[in-house]
């Protein structure tokens, strides 16, 4: 029997905690509130509970794990295992997840970026299963991104993830909480295309890419340029990496895929200095259980 | 005494070849002119030349040599040898450069590509050295680009070289020849400049930096937007890679590398997702020896 690591995806509503082996399979698993509002120390029990039960379902014990790998939202203090996110996770930050967890059950621990274990999880079992480099854009709420190279994530400058949803598309667009006008999470994430919408009457991105494919005008135009900025960022990304593959996941990224994949090509079409035959643009195939089995997957590499 | 390998730059008016340690010292040096027009086969016959001599001066042969490592404009084909660059190097595309020097030498050949070339020598013996990840922008006529990651050069799809300086800065920008309108060559190289200026009667970039730094006001503005264009294309390697490191080299990149330094800076101050402590703003140091000196580390780390 291979050996096991637990991946745990943390979000901003729910936890997940799986028992994960060395191809990727989920040998059992829990789901439990995140509910910050309770505050740290409650979900931290709950966090142990969902652990001890997805342990006895898999028949292991921490003795016998590689370890507990926690997917977590950025940012974070790796090395003081401290949450810094107060947006995603309000009320948690300034917390240390790692240590009790490494204390109480004896086993290695370590927080690793949300896009990161993403990516790790489809390059173990997903969509870019066996690519040597890949980049990866988890497009919802905003665009989080990560890249593997030679078979490892890009760690950057201080061991910090890469903020690849910020790359520049336009350098008059709208101005993001990251420094910069026009990045490519505030041309394309989905507040982009709801501010564009309200003024419309939609109530959310959704209602503008349900009105889109009803063929009105001016939804069309808003996801049209929504398209047109991650055509633009695909094209600094294939130029920065020139990446094997190119995955689309998150919420919109999945529903949508097809905009997205379209986008993409009309990049990669264009990118004449480029080997274009050898990128593939694909979807990614895990869901929301990427995170998870990527943050199982860091520690039955370390182990 | 330790290993020599020897490092050859191709560059479309010189080739300079050296005698190289493990400590990226150059033991001894040969430049010829690369003559184009003559034929390639006349400049393979004056290349063999200059490597005899080099060999000579340096007391070193074949046989004790790590191999010939030559760094080249690309593009070109690894696998076969063959030189594909017709705007440098004119007339030689087509031209197996490896098979011919490995067969008369009995030693290890390979191309590599010249930005990835000097990338290289920096890290070895320049500006890069103790780097673990940085990017490395050559400003001249056109810009090339090369990243070091984990201590190796970024090699993408297909073996490929990432073209970093084609990243999309603004895209109403001029078209440029690689597909895509307003990349940072197409804003901020040399010609970009020259163009600006030729209206207003420069005769080259040179010309408008000149004017820029004796006040006339129009020659700053065009300088000012290569700057602006700069700025963002760091913004993007920032978050791309972030890398420890950015250096500036060649021709333009070294002689304005006040300018590019502060439009970096612009950048690297207001990424507040990067841990911007950890990034440096460089000056290559090795000049034209970088390309000579990386090509030869190549063949030393093979060795």
């Amino acid at each position: 029997m291979s050996r096991l690591a637990l991946g745990v995806d943390i979000g901003g509503t729910k936890i997940a905690v799986g028992a994960v082996d060395a191809a990727g399979a989920i040998r059992a698993r829990r789901t439990v509130a995140t509910d910050v509002e309770a505050g740290f120390d409650a979900g931290l029990a709950r966090l142990v509970q969902a652990i001890d039960e997805t342990m006895a379902e898999a028949r292991t014990d921490p003795a016998a794990l590689a370890g507990i790998g926690l997917g977590c939202p950025g940012p974070f203090d790796e090395a003081s295992g401290r949450i810094e996110n107060f947006y995603t996770l309000p009320g948690w930050e300034g917390n240390d997840i790692v240590s009790p967890l490494a204390a109480h059950y004896g086993t290695p621990v370590r927080l690793v970026n949300d896009a990161d274990a993403a990516l790790l999880g489809e390059a173990l079992a997903g969509a870019a299963r066996g690519a040597r480099i890949a980049v990866m854009l988890t497009v919802g709420t905003g665009i989080g991104g990560a890249a593997l190279i030679d078979g490892a994530i890009l760690r950057g400058a201080a061991g910090a993830h890469p903020e690849i949803g910020h790359l520049v598309v336009d350098p008059a667009g709208p101005e993001c909480y990251c420094g910069q006008r026009g990045c490519l999470e505030a041309l394309a994430a989905g507040p982009a295309l709801a501010r564009a919408g309200a003024g419309l009457g939609y109530a959310d991105a959704e209602a503008v890419f349900a009105a889109a494919a009803a063929g009105a005008a001016a939804a069309e135009a808003i996801v049209a340029r929504s398209a047109d900025a991650m055509e633009m960022a695909v094209w600094s990304l294939i130029h920065a990496f020139l990446p094997e593959v190119i995955l689309f996941g998150g919420g919109m990224g999945e529903r949508h895929f097809a905009l997205y994949r379209d986008a993409a090509g009309r990049a990669v079409a264009r990118a004449v200095l480029a080997p274009v035959g050898a990128i593939r643009v694909v979807k990614a195939t895990l869901g929301n259980d990427a995170g998870m089995v990527g943050a199982a997957a860091l520690m039955l590499e370390d182990a």
